[in-house]
Formats: structure tokens, C-alpha cells, sequence
């Protein structure tokens, strides 16, 4: 007999079928008992009346893995309107010892450090899973979204001989005895592909050595990057994150739907534009509004991010806020200046519900600027030298952005810590499981 | 004026068109120049009779950007059956010096590693942007195939505790002052994520740290890895990567058509089953047919490797051909043993013309056998904790597979060397650009 998904009983009333799982509660009443079995796609609820039955189901702990067969009957009460009655029942794999936590029950109940210690069971928890199933689909959205506008998926090096932004931070690798380093972002190498196909894009981990433990920082994550050329500067960059962004919304509505629904999500609609502001406007509507006065600084505090985000959904009904125009003082050397205004960058972050989601802008293009700009920053030449070959040949005005998965889901699903929509986070005090 | 691709010249015959890309070539003839301009698409040619711009045009380096204005005018010599006419020109970047090699010429004329020290060059040949099309098509083949079938995309980390296999090979990272090793593979990572989803796969970087230089090995490549619960045994698994291979193909057919054409690719057909060959069955055919005697061995030698291309090619007209059965003693401790056989293991190797090119099989899944095959492979317990728990807490059998991207591209287009067909190569001697 042909094993079906618990999820699609719903077609097979009245008819005999097999289905496989993890034991994933059972419920023994006087005269009758409840077994949910959990599979890939969702539950089922099994009734058992036959006692020798229950006497050996009471042998086996919860996420014992089992193959039942039986007769699918409908029961509005039921996890999808429909229950198994009749069932033989056959153990594949024992569970050696009772969960530590149960996962039956809505949350689970302990401590992040005992869910992330138990990772391979705690995930199999529902509302985990849907946590993954929304970055599943956001991943594919990401990737038709880019798709439809001809960029190409690319896959560069995660081993790099310097730093990718001179900076400290890196994590050094011993390569055949050469000092080597985990890169930081793809930054470089999607720029030098932008000289091959002029849009591309990458799915891939990146690597930052920061040595400090926050709910919103991981030490190797997912970034969806994406880069193009032939822009008119920042803006046309802006307007494909858009359309980058309602595509992922649209797929995780659409591939995600029973995850969304499960942990309880309102997902933000895309306005057709989404408001811009000017980062030294912000800090100024920031001064008028509040009377804190962030003018000067180079960058905004999160909680003037918070506030942001407040007053853009407040006067334009709006989810999403982008921030044009940061100083370029604090910006890396590969920023495009602002051709008006020099010390603003031609850089953004788009800001979603008070919190930065996302950062791009425009890159310098010009050979020249690169070698002018790395003197500026005090950097020298030689380990970018494969590096400015791109330019040196010939590159067009071009600009990106990069999005940080685990970060997107978490602000979605409104995950307090970032280390609860990774799979299995590496953290300064974590490198286990 | 919105610019479109060079692709789409044939839908704007007899209308001004804006373009915009890099100097491939220039021809200067008598009385008239021909200008190849090459996009992220495509080629198009742009014919120049007025002088000045001829002058203007010989300032100018290969690969410079520009931006072109002109009329369509269908001539069925040019490249796509239109050429531009009475074009206007702006230089957008100056390449700042000749190109050490031409991109224009059907293949580019210098020794491997000048082609990979200049990879930003380089992959803006033709040939060379047709293998990454292929890779990239081979990719979106892979995942839709598997999504079409439920499984679920996951990302897994690359940064671990422990080498994946116990062995040597790997890298090593100073992380935050405790040792720690860069992915081999995703393994034990999708095993777990069984026990999750069921189904998963991972599109992702693994690192080998064989400290050997050959045609066929690298020491970071992409790793299309799949694995699936609730197999009868690793059969169940050949018949999906059938699947996976048969998506993979169609969608190189499809969306990088204009790239094999250019390669001159004859793309395989995936029989309707893929031939079986026990791996002690096919020591004896070799040894039958061709008097060399390799029973006893624990592999097959790459001779016989192709000697079973040719000799599935001539009794099955197929291009693949699956090898099961591997001995046990040459494979990792979660190898799944054959029941009735156990010195044979339920994995298998997919041969694609002589060449091996997928590894997969069976794992084991019953905790008791993983700490029993610990103990056989003399392998402490410790470091695979958090993986066990997996098996502790119920796993159903399951298995999976793992396909080298850059690999199977080669063989795809019949390039001699891996490196061919990655975009950045890392080897032995190599870690830029």
C-alpha cells in the first residue's frame, strides 16, 4: 500500500490507507485512546479501541516513528476534519528515552539554551517548523522575484585570501599554511560578476567574528544577496527591492500559508512605493518631533529606527521605510558618494516595522575612484587586486543589496532572538549541535 | 529612453532603441566600422559610418561601457538578424588598459591560469558566461524538482564542531579561541533535518581540504545534497535522484538553451530507468570481458569506471548507469549495510559516461546501530552527540544523495578541468582572485 501525507486524508474518506510519522501524542481516556501522529506535511489523529493495542503503545515513548494503516473517517473535531479508526500500527524506530520537552504541546516549554542544545528534536516542534517553512519560502521568492528580472544565481567563494572590507572581525582559516579567511559577505565577488551578467544574485552563508552576544546578532548566517548594473543610481536599486520584497511576501502567502496561519503571523503588505526619507531629514523630523537631537551623528539608534518606523506607518499607512543618503564617514570604501552632495552616500536601508532589514546602495563603478578611495581609507592596493580587475575593464554604475535571512524571519514571525529561526546557530558561546 | 536587452532587438525593427553594455569588438573596415556590443544577454552589432565616432571609438579599450542609441534595422548577417543603425555613443567607464586577452575570439586564447587570475575577465566570454548558465539552470532543476516533491530547502552551517567524518582533510578555524572545522558536508545536518521535514535538500559550499592538485578535485565546491525518510531502502532513493537528474536536464533544455547551442552540447536523455549494476556483478563483467581481475577491490578503478559507460551505452543506449552495493569497508560508519549481504552496503554510485558522478545511499537510522558502528570504526561518541540525538529520540530509514555542481557541469560540457566551470576556483595553489 502507497503511504499518504497526513494532510491528505481529506480525500481518501471512507477508504483504507497507510501513514507514517513520529508518535507525537498520545491521549489514553477510559475506553479509548488518541494517538497524533505526526508526519513531513502535518497530524493525524488515530482512535484505538483495541486494549492490547494501547498496552503496547504505552511502551513506546513519544517520537517513536510509526507505519499505520486504517480507515479515514470523518470527524469535524479532528486535525483536518478527519481521523483514522481500525489501525494496525507498526514501530520503524523506537525512541530510546522520553523527550525532555514535550512537543505536543503549543509552546515548547524550556529554556532557549535547553531548545538549541536539543535542536534535532526541538525543530521537529510545529511552530519551529513553520518558522523554516516561511524561510523556505521566502527563499524562493527571492529567487523568482530575481528570476523574472534576469538576474543569475551565482555561488562564489566562502574562502577568501584578505578581509572583505580590511576590517577586523574575520574568522582566519589555516589554508595549506597560508593565513586564509571566512568571507563576510559576497560583496566583492557579485560586484565582479556584475561585469559577466549585469544582475545576479547568491543564496549563501557569511561569516562574522564579532565577539559579542545579542538577540539579534549570529556569527554565521544566511544572506540573499543581490547585485546589478547599468542603474541610474541608488533609487533604481531601491525600486528592484520592492519588487524583491512583495515577491517574497507573495510566496510565503502562498507556499507558507498553514505556517502563517499556525504561529499566528500578520504579514505586511508592499505599498506600490514605499515612502523614502533622507537620512539627514529623519534627523531632523526626529529632532522637531521628539526633541532628542541626533543631528551629527552618523548613523541612527535603534530607537530612532523604532520611532521611524512608528511615524511612517502612522502618516503613510506604511510597514516599510527606506532611509536614503547615509554619511559617507561611516560607510565602507566601495559606497557610491552622492554626486550633490558628497558626504552623503548614494547607500540605503530599508527599515521594516522599526527595523533595519536591509542595506544597499549604489557602488563606485570608476577604476580611478577605486584606487582613490582605498588611499582615502588608508587601505592598500595589493589584496584587492583581483578585485579592481573588474574595474579596471570596463564596469557600468551598479549597486545591490543583501538581506539577511534569519533576521527577515525573525522580525516576520516576531522571534525575540534571531537564534530561534536558525537551524542551528553559531554564537560566541555556541558551536554545538 | 528605456534600454532594452540586445535580445530584444528582433521585436523593435524599424524603431530607436537604447543599449547598453561592453565594447566586445571593433571591426574598422574601409568606409564603415562595425561595433560588437555585448550585454548581460546577448551580442549586437552597431554599424558607424560617421568618422568622427570611428576616431572617437579607437580612444577607446575593449571592454569599455557604453550606452548606444540607434535604429533597428533587420540584416539577417548581423548577430539575432538586426544590427543598429546611425547610433549615437556614450562612454559610460573606460576599460584603462588593452585586455590581456580577447574576449571576441570563440575561445580565449591563453593558458588556464591566466584565464582563472583573471576570472573577472575571463567569465565575460561567451563560453565561459554559458558554462554559469548551465550551473545556474542545473540549479533551478535541482530545486524544482525536489519542491515538486515536497521536499523542503534548508540551509545548514558550515562552520562545526567536529569533522563531519571523523577524518583528516578538513579545515581548520581559530573560532573565538576553540577549534573548530569548516563543513565537509551537509550530512549529518539533512540526517537530522529528516527527522524535521522529512524531505529536505541544501544548495551549499563544502570544504575539502585534500592536500592534492588534480583535473577532477577542488577544495571548496557546491554540493547539491538531498536526503528523504520513509524509504524501503536506498532503491527508493535512486528512483528520486532519476527524477532530480531528469529535472535537471529539462531545465538545462529550457532556460540555457542559447547556451548549449553555443557550447555545442549534445545534452543526455534519462532513460525511463536508469540501468542497475551490483558493484560485485560488475567486477565480474570486468573481469569476464576484459581479463583484468579487480574482485577484491573495495572500488572500482576510473578505468572501470569508463569501460561501464561504454558498456551501458552499448547494451542500453543509456548515458547513466547506477553501481549499488559498495563494500562496506571503504564507506563511512552511517552507511546503511544490505541486509542479506551486511559486507555490502545499500549505497550506490550514478555513473554518467564512465564518470562518477552522485553518491547516495541508505543510512542508518536505529540509535543503538550508530553507537555500535562507532565502536566498530574506533570513533568516540562525544563529538557526535548532538547528531545521535536525532536517532535517540526516532528516525525513520531513510537516505539521500550529493552532487558536485561544478562537476557535473563539466562532464555536462565536456570541459577537461573542474576549474573550468567554477567561477573562483580554490585549490591547493590558488585562492584568488
Amino acid at each position: 500500500m502507497q503511504r499518504i501525507w497526513t494532510t491528505q486524508l481529506g480525500s481518501y474518506a471512507g477508504e483504507r490507507v497507510q501513514i507514517a510519522g513520529w508518535l507525537h501524542r498520545l491521549r489514553q481516556l477510559s475506553n479509548v485512546t488518541f494517538l497524533i501522529l505526526r508526519d513531513g506535511q502535518g497530524l493525524a489523529q488515530v482512535v484505538i479501541d483495541d486494549p492490547r493495542l494501547t498496552d503496547e503503545l504505552a511502551n513506546w515513548y513519544h517520537e517513536s516513528v510509526l507505519l499505520v494503516e486504517g480507515v479515514v473517517v470523518v470527524e469535524p473535531q479532528a486535525p483536518g476534519g478527519m481521523e483514522i479508526h481500525q489501525p494496525s500500527i507498526k514501530l520503524l524506530a523506537n525512541s530510546a528515552e522520553p523527550p525532555p520537552f514535550d512537543l505536543f504541546r503549543p509552546a515548547l516549554k524550556a529554556q532557549l539554551p535547553t531548545i538549541l542544545d536539543h535542536a534535532p528534536l526541538s525543530l521537529r516542534h510545529p511552530r519551529r517548523r513553520a518558522q523554516f517553512l516561511i524561510a523556505s519560502a521566502s527563499i524562493s521568492g527571492f529567487r523568482s522575484a530575481l528570476q523574472t528580472l534576469n538576474f543569475v544565481e551565482i555561488q562564489t567563494p566562502k574562502i577568501v585570501a584578505s578581509a572583505t572590507e580590511g576590517g577586523a572581525n574575520v574568522f582566519k582559516i589555516d589554508y595549506f599554511g597560508t593565513p586564509a579567511y571566512l568571507a563576510q559577505s559576497p560583496q566583492f565577488y557579485k560586484q565582479m560578476m556584475v561585469g559577466v551578467f549585469e544582475r545576479v544574485f547568491e543564496i549563501g552563508p557569511v561569516f562574522r567574528a564579532e565577539p559579542h552576544s545579542t538577540t539579534r546578532h549570529i556569527n554565521e548566517y544566511v544572506s540573499l544577496d543581490a547585485e546589478m548594473g547599468f542603474i541610474d543610481d541608488h533609487r533604481t536599486v531601491m525600486t528592484t527591492l520592492t519588487e524583491v520584497i512583495r515577491g517574497m511576501l507573495d510566496t510565503v502567502r502562498r507556499d507558507a500559508h498553514d505556517a502563517t496561519a499556525l504561529l499566528g503571523i500578520d504579514l505586511p503588505q508592499v505599498p506600490p512605493t514605499i515612502p523614502i526619507i533622507h537620512f539627514s531629514g529623519a534627523q531632523d523630523l526626529i529632532w522637531r518631533e521628539t526633541g532628542e537631537d541626533p543631528r551629527g551623528e552618523p548613523d541612527l539608534a535603534p530607537a530612532h529606527e523604532r520611532w521611524l518606523g512608528d511615524w511612517v506607518q502612522r502618516e503613510y499607512g506604511s510597514d516599510f521605510l527606506f532611509v536614503e543618503g547615509y554619511p559617507m564617514a561611516k560607510r565602507p570604501f566601495y559606497t557610491h558618494p552622492a554626486p550633490q552632495h558628497p558626504e552623503y552616500s548614494n547607500s540605503f536601508d530599508l527599515l521594516f516595522r522599526g527595523l533595519e532589514l536591509v542595506t544597499g546602495g549604489q557602488r563606485r563603478h570608476l577604476y580611478d575612484d577605486y584606487l582613490a578611495a582605498l588611499a582615502t581609507h588608508g587601505l592598500p592596493v595589493e589584496p584587492f587586486v583581483g578585485y579592481l580587475q573588474a574595474f579596471k575593464y570596463g564596469m557600468p554604475p551598479h549597486g545591490g543589496f543583501a538581506i539577511g535571512l534569519e533576521r527577515w524571519v525573525a522580525q516576520l514571525t516576531g522571534a525575540s532572538n534571531i537564534r530561534e529561526t536558525t537551524l542551528f546557530p553559531r554564537d560566541i558561546h555556541r558551536l554545538t549541535p
